[in-house]
């Protein structure tokens, strides 16, 4: 049976997982897809991802790859795991790919997606996958802010790295857009720190509730100091939506 | 203390309950309500409500009403009624209305959406909330179908009643909607009888997958035989939208 290598582009809902990455106990997207694999192919086999996602952060472009002796179609692989995975998992593409491809180092740019529903009343059919603020937003601030973070920099204040001591990433889109009550923050960089996305909506929310200047956001920035910036925002508004190579 | 009688425009996420009537045991929409205003008036409150939605049936539009000693302002009771229920309740007006007010007997219609996602793919951020269906819809069918239910006829075979043998219901609107994945059913009738608007959902997506010819609709409804029908849709699609006086 041929070795092929495979690549998966993934959504889940983050509600019920203790987040992406495998742990002792817990419910996690890695353990479940893998023990859906193993059920499959009667196998252990390990995935890989471009991101791990903390518990409760969504996912509608997390990228996956694994290596697996199958003798059937792609296909007929992608149809197991539909049949396979939780209703909160869904694999929506499946293709095979070099041999080697990593898809976390080899991964150019991630893009997620904060949203906030900012009226007075909560939206109660939504509150799992946004962050309800009632008091009045200034987008435009917020914006103006954002803009101070694009570029290359040192994020130390705004989250540690996953592994080693490097801090600088390069921010390639910080966007504000409204629709009617919704309020979306879409974030591109090469790679991001530990809750660096939260840690900057939380911050850029203060920002909008008129607890900071525009020219704080930059402040923070240089002092490298994670006291300075805001708490990070809930994860529940979180999304990964795309990762590009 | 005077004796005021309330009247709440409510939303909920089904999700988690039994329904909206409570039970000897498991968690309802009514049961959390009335404990609360135990919680904040230190008295037994029974709530009245438009309608007894299924357990996984949202609301968005239910109304309730309760009596009570109050001696503090409408707005405070709002406040406390927001600081005791749990994140999936929320009242959305509360006002006094006229003694012998009753949400259910003085309505004079009520308005019902069923969601579905036409796509190959499930939304896994929405599957709480929307049927999914993979195989293409014609709505356009569906539509025509649907137009055979409006007036005022003997709805025996799409349900039975809450209460007494009337099965005599006035359809008012009938009404599919469509915004690109997203199919939508808007109805509204004098009343419902239990499950009507599932199983009359259930009957149409049979129409609009071929299994079922719009005429079929039309006999169905003759037969006045429940086992004619299509069976009830799930209820993730359903949402209670407004109770009309």
């Amino acid at each position: 049976m041929p070795l092929l290598t495979y690549k998966a582009i993934i959504a889940y809902d983050g509600t019920d997982f203790l987040g992406y990455q495998i742990q002792a106990s817990g419910r996690t997207v890695q353990g479940e897809i893998e023990a859906a694999l193993e059920t499959i192919t009667q196998t252990s086999i390990r995935i890989l991802a471009a991101g791990r996602t903390d518990s409760g952060v969504h996912a509608t472009g997390q990228v996956i790859s694994f290596t697996a002796n199958w003798k059937h179609s792609t296909d007929a692989l992608h149809r197991a795991l539909r049949a396979n995975l939780p209703q909160d998992i869904v694999v929506k593409t499946l293709t095979t790919t070099n041999t080697g491809f990593h898809p976390r180092f080899d991964a150019k740019s991630r893009q997620y997606r904060y949203t906030i529903i900012n009226q007075p009343l909560p939206d109660v059919l939504r509150r799992r996958y946004a962050l309800h603020i009632a008091q009045p937003l200034d987008v435009a601030r917020m914006q103006e802010a954002s803009q101070q973070l694009l570029g290359t920099h040192d994020f130390a204040a705004f989250g540690r790295p996953p592994q080693g001591d490097n801090t600088v990433r390069t921010i390639t889109q910080a966007e504000w857009r409204t629709n009617n009550a919704d309020v979306y923050f879409y974030i591109t960089a090469n790679a991001f720190l530990y809750r660096m996305v939260r840690r900057i909506v939380g911050t850029l929310l203060m920002v909008g509730l008129g607890e900071m200047n525009v020219e704080d956001v930059k402040t923070i920035l240089k002092t490298k100091d994670r006291a300075k910036a805001g708490a990070p925002s809930a994860a529940c508004g979180l999304c990964l939506i795309n990762v590009m190579y």
